[in-house]
């Protein structure tokens, strides 16, 4: 019989130990062990929790517990559970985690911790998908090429009602609040921070990068409108929201934006709260993996899949090195990252405003690949939108200075990236 | 050092041993020994195989080397490739094997004769796609409620051209055969039991089901026409060949047939000749994994992932089961099988006819829930469409055997399956 203790049982920690009961049957099948949970620690003890497992408020109770063989943690936070998390594999007990802002900042150290010793982390990126299990061991013939990933279902269900219904942005950001898809203060989801944790965990097991959230360019969806909607549909665009990484000649581009991408491709289609992962590979080309990337069912069984490996003493190694990578690739900054862009301006009405900003354009040695003008009231400032051939996001970030300047540009430019 | 044999240097063992030449860095990184391969074994030694391997054409020269420590199994067939697995086993080494074929008749003895030994085969279904580690590793928590894949390139192929560009099947089946996607005799692809190996596969780690392709309903795409393709269109389905498990009260539904599935699923949206596997779990919800189902490369990227994973340690158990599964399922008779359908016949254009169909199939207790008349030339007959709401397949049999009886009713009559 294997023991578990569960530090935190919240909505995810409830779904592990109901579901270890309700499959018991198929689990122990499976593992070839019966596997229980011994221990639940809560910060406060009077609330119900709906599971019929022992609770404690301390965690010591299950880090110093001789018979708990595995640890799951699921406090949330960085540094308390870093702490217990150490002590954990201190005392030899395995470690299987959802928690990606603990690996976003310390999964390094926590191999260093781990040695043999097994840590696991299947739920902390894109929930119930096996995405680290497919990464770490399903395609490990392949140089990867590229991951592009909807790795944030509250974004990817705001983007999909703005495109589907033509709803405005802060309609659906409250809808999204009512319907408990976005927090109060929806910050980490839209901004693209909670994405960008996911990312950095794919990351060290695609090219071995010791990156940190701080690091890499992070663009949320609060400044995405209708008017780039309709250009996306126009010009056979979806808009998601993509943690991406990529390698290219002299490194890896990791970062985190709202993406313009070919409606035709597969990740575009993947609608509402669902989370999806492309990875792209040199000897597999495109293989994509869909599902709940959130909920504390799906969230759960990512966890129990783990505990099952850990079982089974399949797992291993943590993020999919057993050694050093001696080619390592190394991360560019965020000036160095080359693709298409559309820019989005508000210009005054007047003759030779298009020569101005093309020529400006020019400077940067940036060429304009598209352009759309729609017809407009003789009253209001005109729309420019276009889409421009791949250049370095420097030269864009300067032209964008450039063009503001100019006495015909009113007010900001939106910039989007895009993804052929 | 891990020394690996390859019987069948084809063009999937030519991209394994020249895989694991150029990524010789990365997978050494990654499974923390180096990896080379010390003979190939093929028929004909005088064929170019473009690769830098010894040759031979003695697959004993394999099986009896006691420095081979993993034999690669890519000849096909399933009687000479089992007596040299086995013997592979018996004399202690591991075994990673792309043969559907081999599998779907041979999973169980091959079991017991490995035993702890390992014997992976993430190659024999659905090519580059990790969905044997998904399915036996990531979705272990799960009972799994259902699989539906397109797990044959050729079929989706010639499906999305008849859908898309309105092909006819005997053009795109020559087009098919002309670009190498079909054989000369397509019977393999076209008539589901390719498939049909691999959703065996499947349902054994899903389900723990002991059946071969004989004992389940195949049923190929060679009678699907413009007019199924025209209806589906207009009522929202997309026909695809899928391979289908599904659990249901009295056991497991298993078969391949061509299916009306929503236009929205997202494995609808699988298009050529990529394949793709739907999965739902009762914690996990509906999954899925996309990509090359075929080709030199992508299969050769899931047998070089078995091979790391040996090295690592990290396999088994090789049906997904460490103890036998106490509340085992059986496989239902096709009879038994229940869903909803749909019908295209050619009758008299009489008044009263209608009638005497709607009546025949309540004789089934079957009722009707769509039905499409086109205009039609007087000289012609008319083309019925129906779709039943869910029933059993004994009755539609009965059924279609009595309405073809009736005189109004000319010729065949076309069925294939929905699935909501």
């Amino acid at each position: 019989m294997v023991k578990v203790g569960i530090l935190g049982v919240g909505t995810v920690g409830a779904s592990v130990a109901n579901i270890l009961e309700t499959n018991a049957d198929i689990l122990e099948a499976r593992a070839g062990k019966k596997i229980v949970v011994k221990t639940g620690v809560v910060k406060n003890l009077s609330k119900d929790r709906g599971v019929s497992i022992k609770l404690s408020d301390n965690p010591m109770d299950i880090i110093n517990d001789p018979e708990i063989d595995i640890v799951v943690e699921l406090m949330g936070g960085v540094e308390e559970p870093y702490i217990l998390v150490k002590k954990a594999l201190e005392n030899g007990k395995a470690v299987v985690t959802a928690n990606k802002a603990l690996l976003a900042y310390h999964r390094y150290e926590l191999q260093e911790i781990a040695g043999d010793i097994p840590l696991m982390y299947e739920a902390s990126t894109a929930g119930g998908i096996p995405i680290i299990g497919a990464l770490r061991n399903g395609l490990t013939a392949n140089h990867i090429q590229s991951i592009q990933g909807i790795m944030n279902g509250t974004t990817n269900y705001m983007l999909t009602k703005m495109i589907n219904e033509g709803a405005l942005y802060d309609e659906i950001l409250k809808e999204a609040q009512e319907l408990g898809y976005a927090e109060a203060d929806p910050t980490f989801d839209v901004g693209g921070f909670d994405a960008s944790h996911k990312l950095l965990i794919l990351a060290s097991i695609a090219y071995g990068i010791d990156a940190k959230p701080e690091d890499i360019l992070i663009e949320g969806i609060e400044n995405i409108t209708q008017t780039d909607v309709a250009f996306a549909k126009e010009f056979g665009y979806e808009i998601k929201l993509l943690g991406i990484a990529k390698k290219v000649k002299d490194g890896v581009e990791l970062r985190v934006h709202p993406t313009m991408i070919p409606a035709s491709s597969m990740i575009a289609k993947v609608d509402g709260v669902m989370n999806a992962v492309s990875v792209v590979g040199d000897s597999v080309g495109e293989t994509m993996y869909y599902g709940a990337g959130a909920g504390g069912d799906a969230t759960a069984s990512a966890v129990i899949s783990d505990i099952v490996d850990i079982v089974r003493g399949n797992h291993g190694p943590m993020l999919g090195y057993k050694k050093p990578l001696e080619s390592g690739m190394d991360l560019l900054f965020e000036s160095e990252i080359v693709t298409n862009y559309y820019l989005r301006m508000s210009v005054v009405d007047q003759s030779g405003v298009l020569a101005k900003i093309t020529k400006e354009l020019e400077k940067f040695n940036i060429s304009i690949e598209s352009m759309l003008q729609k017809p407009h009231r003789d009253d209001e400032l005109v729309k420019l939108l276009f889409t421009t051939h791949a250049c370095q996001e420097e030269k864009i970030q300067e032209a964008i200075i450039e063009l503001k300047r100019l006495d015909c540009v009113h007010g900001d430019i939106a910039m989007i990236r895009i993804e052929k």
